[in-house]
């Protein structure tokens, strides 16, 4: 029987996870996969450090490079996370024959075009079903289910820390702070959250996804990013006052040749599939010319769900499956597709705008005659009497718009800003369908 | 370029999509294939019939033998359905050499093993995705993606008319008959619907995912079926009353090497995700050992999406991913795993019972002693006063159960229809979870 031999760089959480997969099932992977996967080395920073799963000793050591080059390794899993060392890893690593398996969005994302080539060059293949919500197997939906498909949306939930601030605060009515120190509590978020609540690892993910779905890669800033940093649950409450609720979503859209992407917070209707996506799950919903509406569902990060991930990438590779994927990924292309890229706020969407203002006349004509100069037209409208936790002479006013253009809202909103009646800037989210 | 050569055979609704893709999107599928698809046969009953699409007059032929044995074809694509002559053209074209791509679920869940061997003997591959939920990878995702995972349970809507028809009349209040009617007027059901409504359709389905997901050949037998005919709204309004919803649903758990396998309704609450999945969608989720719970859904049926899944099985065996695939799916094994299986009555459930009753003294006494002599205690019970379209000295009486062993609750049912004061036949459903 032939035997595929595995050097794990990296044993945190996801590494912990993989490396127990790989010993407690070894039975089962070779049943799967008609070969013996041997774990052979286990790439640690600190060889003495307590770990959730106890490693055998011999398999440990501090070297990456030895591990990547010993010819006993065919294939390399980087669960080291950020840019470097990871990224020389990889890039050794596939000098060296051996095919890798990542889940390192950050990577991938910001290297992702050098890493394909390298591989390329080296015929070997990088396999990244973890990178992207690690329990949905969405990049082997992407590159082989709908394979038949020009995709022409995307619209998901990818950050679980995010969606569980956002779900806490929803459910539970807590603060933004009180919803982050929880996610921190229960380990979703990092000690510092920066990546995930500025919308950064959504951005990073939704880079990854498209890609692979639209055949071009995607520089970092051509995804509009807006995290939920700050995010106030007094619009939380309003928009489930309306029907709605406030995800972050990462969203794409193709149309006409061309594409448009970002991340930002969203409201959705409650009827709408991915609005019922509570807590650290993730989501994504895809449109394909032929399948037409499909969603996907699991568990987005966490220990297992994304060893589970990372140990298919393995098999993958062992059964010969993904070298095959890899070259039909269209992750190079010396003739991309003729895509242009566009702002988001080029594409036309509903708006929610939240405003404090002062209880005094005029100010709702103001501001609807500002809406009304850029032809936006008002599908509903919220007054409230003022609020207990603000001024009894300040009163929110809730609008929802019918579709427009984003960026003629948005000139809209920022002359609102400045009329004297309008007490802070307002907030404003687009709308989802 | 190498030159993939396909004969689709069958060309109804789901083969003139297939023909449709292969014919407009040859772009499209020579980029991501690295090779030229050439649809060098179309066969069908009779040559001059009028179709949905146009199909090249010269690749049109009556005689699927011939197809089969073209040396030019190295893919042949099932649409047929039904056994005969389907089977015998998949045999044909395995011993010819030809890998086969069906939309078959009747033929495999009643003939797999056969066909499956034939494939293995001949060294071909049978690729399948389109069998099950058409706009849903299931196939891939079980086999594939998760498959690190033991499969724990499998909780699906498979059968897109029933799921119509209960979403219809749970959201209209219309009768099973007048939603039935409305199926077939929209084209998903058929002229005769009986395989739809009696839960074949669905237990063919389910004996595919369960042959992939538990690693056995699942006679059709081994799987308690029950379908929707007849289903009263007076059910589906009660259920609602409760927070629930009733969808047919096929289901699989794997516990101490043991495997229960039914179809059946089931009431469903409202929040749960396939309570939430209406009209002619289908959804799987599933539960696996590492990963723990995700959730696929799309489009079940309906020419593109079905034709989606044929063409990404085609693209699959182009570039040489199916093969591998088949080979490591189980589907055949000298030492299948040691599962018994058991009948879905031994699983512990929590019961729905809605009986038609005399109003008269004890009789709430009688049907709950009996309840309480197989040890089955009540969680919730609703007596409301006659309903117009009942007698008025006739009352519903619905009761929810905790959980127990099925069988228990069967013998308690039976035991109180024989009830004098009971009126007519329990009706009885299991919720889920």
């Amino acid at each position: 029987m032939d035997t595929i031999g595995i050097a794990v760089c990296g044993c945190g959480t996801v590494g912990s996870g993989v490396v127990r997969v790989l010993t407690e099932q070894r039975e089962r992977l070779t049943a799967r996969t008609g070969r013996q996967l041997l774990l052979r080395h286990v790439v640690v920073r600190q060889l003495d450090k307590a770990r959730p799963f106890r490693v055998p000793r011999e398999l440990l050591s501090t070297d990456w490079r030895a591990a990547v080059r010993d010819p006993a390794v065919q294939v390399v899993v980087e669960l080291i996370g950020g840019i470097e060392p990871a990224k020389s890893l990889v890039l050794e690593a596939l000098q060296a024959g051996k095919h890798v398996v990542t889940a390192n969005k950050a990577l991938l994302a910001h290297h992702g075009q050098e890493i394909y080539e390298t591989a390329r060059r080296n015929d070997r293949a990088v396999a990244f079903e973890a990178s992207v919500a690690g329990g949905v197997p969405i990049i082997a939906t992407l590159g082989q289910s709908l394979a038949a498909n020009q995709i022409l949306s995307i619209q998901a939930i990818l950050n679980g820390t995010s969606n569980f601030i956002l779900s806490a605060m929803d459910e539970h009515g807590w603060t933004y702070e009180a919803a982050l120190a929880e996610a921190q509590r229960r380990g979703y978020a990092e000690a510092d959250p920066t990546l995930d609540v500025d919308g950064s690892d959504a951005t990073h993910k939704l880079a990854i996804l498209a890609h692979i779905a639209f055949g071009v890669a995607v520089p970092f800033d051509a995804i509009d990013r807006q995290g939920i940093i700050g995010i106030s649950e007094l619009d939380l409450r309003f928009a489930r006052e309306l029907g709605y609720t406030i995800k972050l979503l990462a969203e794409g859209w193709l149309k006409d040749n061309t594409l448009a992407l970002h991340v930002a917070p969203v409201l959705l209707r409650n009827s709408s599939p991915l609005a019922r996506v509570s807590g650290a799950f993730n989501a994504i919903a895809l449109v394909g010319d032929i399948v037409g509406e499909t969603l996907y569902q699991g568990m987005g990060a966490g220990q297992m769900p994304t060893a589970s991930a990372v140990v298919a990438d393995i098999i993958d590779l062992a059964v010969g499956r993904a070298q095959r994927t890899f070259q039909s990924l269209r992750l190079w292309s010396a003739t991309p597709p003729a895509l242009t890229f566009c702002k988001a706020e080029m594409v036309s969407s509903r708006h929610y705008l939240r405003l404090l203002v002062r209880d005094e006349p005029g100010v709702l004509s103001d501001v609807t005659r500002m809406l009304a100069e850029e032809q936006i037209s008002i599908s509903s409208i919220i007054q409230h009497e003022a609020l207990p936790e603000h001024d009894s002479a300040i009163v929110p006013l809730v609008i929802m718009t019918h579709a427009a253009p984003t960026y003629r809202f948005h000139r809209a909103a920022k002359r609102i800003d400045l009329l004297p009646s309008v007490t802070a800037k307002g907030v404003h989210y687009t709308v989802g369908d």
